[in-house]
């Protein structure tokens, strides 16, 4: 995965996959959608995350265990497999720890390219742990973001940030406070890790026109903003029952209104409709982003040395004869 | 897995497997269970099947394509992972086509070690498919079963299990009906493949005192047995809510009654209480299965050279510098 996005480019693969992404939101309808099917432990969840297009089956195998960095572990690490529905053999079977750290940046932008106001260039990014320089570079690439500003709660997060995002074209500015870090800036991403229903954002320091990308809101328990930020934004969603569980939503009524953000991209409901409006994007993750993402490595695979064989799948020379099989391998 | 199994000896590890499958049983209630998560296309479907005891998640990828027989590929085909719940780090990758054949028989064979007449002797097996020889060698090795009648509406898959079975110590008589097949059999296992309601055994076939080992009717839609059979038989099921959906009791009004089987093994409900009742297994492959035998061959890996290692996670030196990591591979 490392050598295939270096190969492209890492700031191609971003903006590619944001196209791909969107291109699959906007055949919504044609995908098997499910909540995701989640084993919650006291430590973590481990996630499954199918989905189909009627040609094509992908899942992705996902934790989430905050205290994994403690033990020297990506706190999120993935794979994820793409399959053919006509046989329901698999075509490829992927890391995914990379590659969902770059599907979550393309998300980002491609909602942020729609509902962010035209003239932002200026991000705040609250939280600067594993996702926050792909966060940073997509929206370089996409929308043209030039200045990123970094808070986290450990400044080595944020000087490992500052650090790797050096000499791509950004201006970038180290913060102490999250209340600096928001100065000027028209999106504010917050990604922490933090399982428990944190405050990072309080509702006086959003103002008007604001973009909120919230994406560290991902499961029950775990959220990131105030719930007064949610009653004066518009709220944008990838999959309603999934995100009514997992997203910042699950701190308000069931009722509390949201948009399905493929709706917007069909024209079947307002994304931004006033320059002072608040949008929030309540990211939390959905399966066809990781399908988009799979199928488009599968693509840039043909020809090239990123890949190699599995012997995965028993192949007798008559379907029906298993035993035969084994046998014959004694 | 084919080496594995020969170093061990097929008989062997499907009394293994047995012993493995029955002791996860009896600790039922630690285990988190779900009905599978299933994508159905008109060619067939593809299931996730997750669950855990808290310390070890394991789940299974399998297809079911009736039609891929005709194509060269398996009906089913099959792989799965082990993974830590206290990181949500992957232990094992195994493939389970075969691996689903040896579980599956070892369940059965589970099951008729506590519900067949004690002197069953003589198995009917109906459907000579993949699953077949599997089911005979299992039924040998846990209840000492010494003759296997078949019947397959091809004689072709009839000719290829008997071959497969010469030498193993069984008698094997090839019938060229269902109802030859039957005679004398105290167990009676159905394995086939179409799916369809089919009625593989009607109810003026099956006598006092049978045992049945229903493999094949395992999806919504896919039955094999006459409802009348039901409705003299006491019914046996792995996990209730997933079996309502795919088992044979499908055909059945919700409130038909059925026994969870490891409520026998803990002793909570009857087995068998009577020489003359008909036992039905209404078998559709439960996720602990899969569990217990991707453990068992977790277990015979150490100091084995049955396995090689998968470079799937990424492994940054700092957790939270995945862009570090990838931006050091250049």
């Amino acid at each position: 995965m490392m050598r295939l996005v270096h190969h492209h480019g890492i700031e191609q693969v971003l903006r590619d996959l944001t196209d791909e992404i969107e291109a699959d939101y906007r055949r919504w309808d044609l995908f098997e959608k499910a909540p995701r099917l989640a084993s919650h432990s006291n430590d973590g969840v481990i996630e499954l995350m199918p989905t189909s297009d009627g040609e094509v089956f992908s899942f992705k195998y996902v934790n989430g265990h905050p205290s994994n960095t403690a033990k020297g572990f990506q706190t999120v690490a993935a794979f994820g497999l793409l399959a053919r529905v006509d046989t329901g053999y698999p075509l490829m079977l992927s890391e995914m720890t990379l590659l969902t750290a770059l599907r979550t940046a393309a998300t980002s932008a491609m909602v942020a390219r729609h509902l962010a106001p035209k003239e932002a260039r200026t991000m705040a990014m609250i939280g600067n742990g594993a996702q926050a320089e792909f966060q940073a570079l997509a929206m370089k690439a996409v929308i043209g973001v030039r200045e990123v500003r970094l808070y986290d709660i450990d400044p080595a997060a944020t000087r490992k940030a500052a650090a790797n995002l050096r000499g791509r074209g950004l201006t970038v500015v180290s913060c102490e406070s999250a209340q600096t870090a928001i100065e000027g800036a028209q999106i504010i991403t917050t990604c922490t890790a933090d399982k428990a229903y944190a405050t990072i954002l309080t509702d006086n320091m959003v103002g008007a026109g604001i973009h909120i990308n919230a994406i560290g809101g991902d499961c029950p328990g775990k959220t990131e903003l105030h719930r007064d930020i949610l009653g004066r934004a518009a709220t944008f969603v990838e999959f309603e029952p999934q995100t009514r569980i997992e997203g910042e939503i699950q701190q308000m009524p069931a009722d509390y209104p949201v948009t399905e953000f493929w709706r917007v991209l069909r024209g079947e409901a307002p994304g931004r409709t006033d320059a002072r409006q608040i949008t929030l994007f309540d990211s939390v993750g959905f399966a066809i982003e990781d399908f988009s993402a799979l199928r488009y490595i599968h693509g840039k695979l043909h020809g090239s040395d990123f890949f190699h064989q599995l012997d995965m799948l028993a192949d007798p020379d008559d379907p029906r004869d298993l035993f035969g099989m084994l046998q014959r391998a004694a």
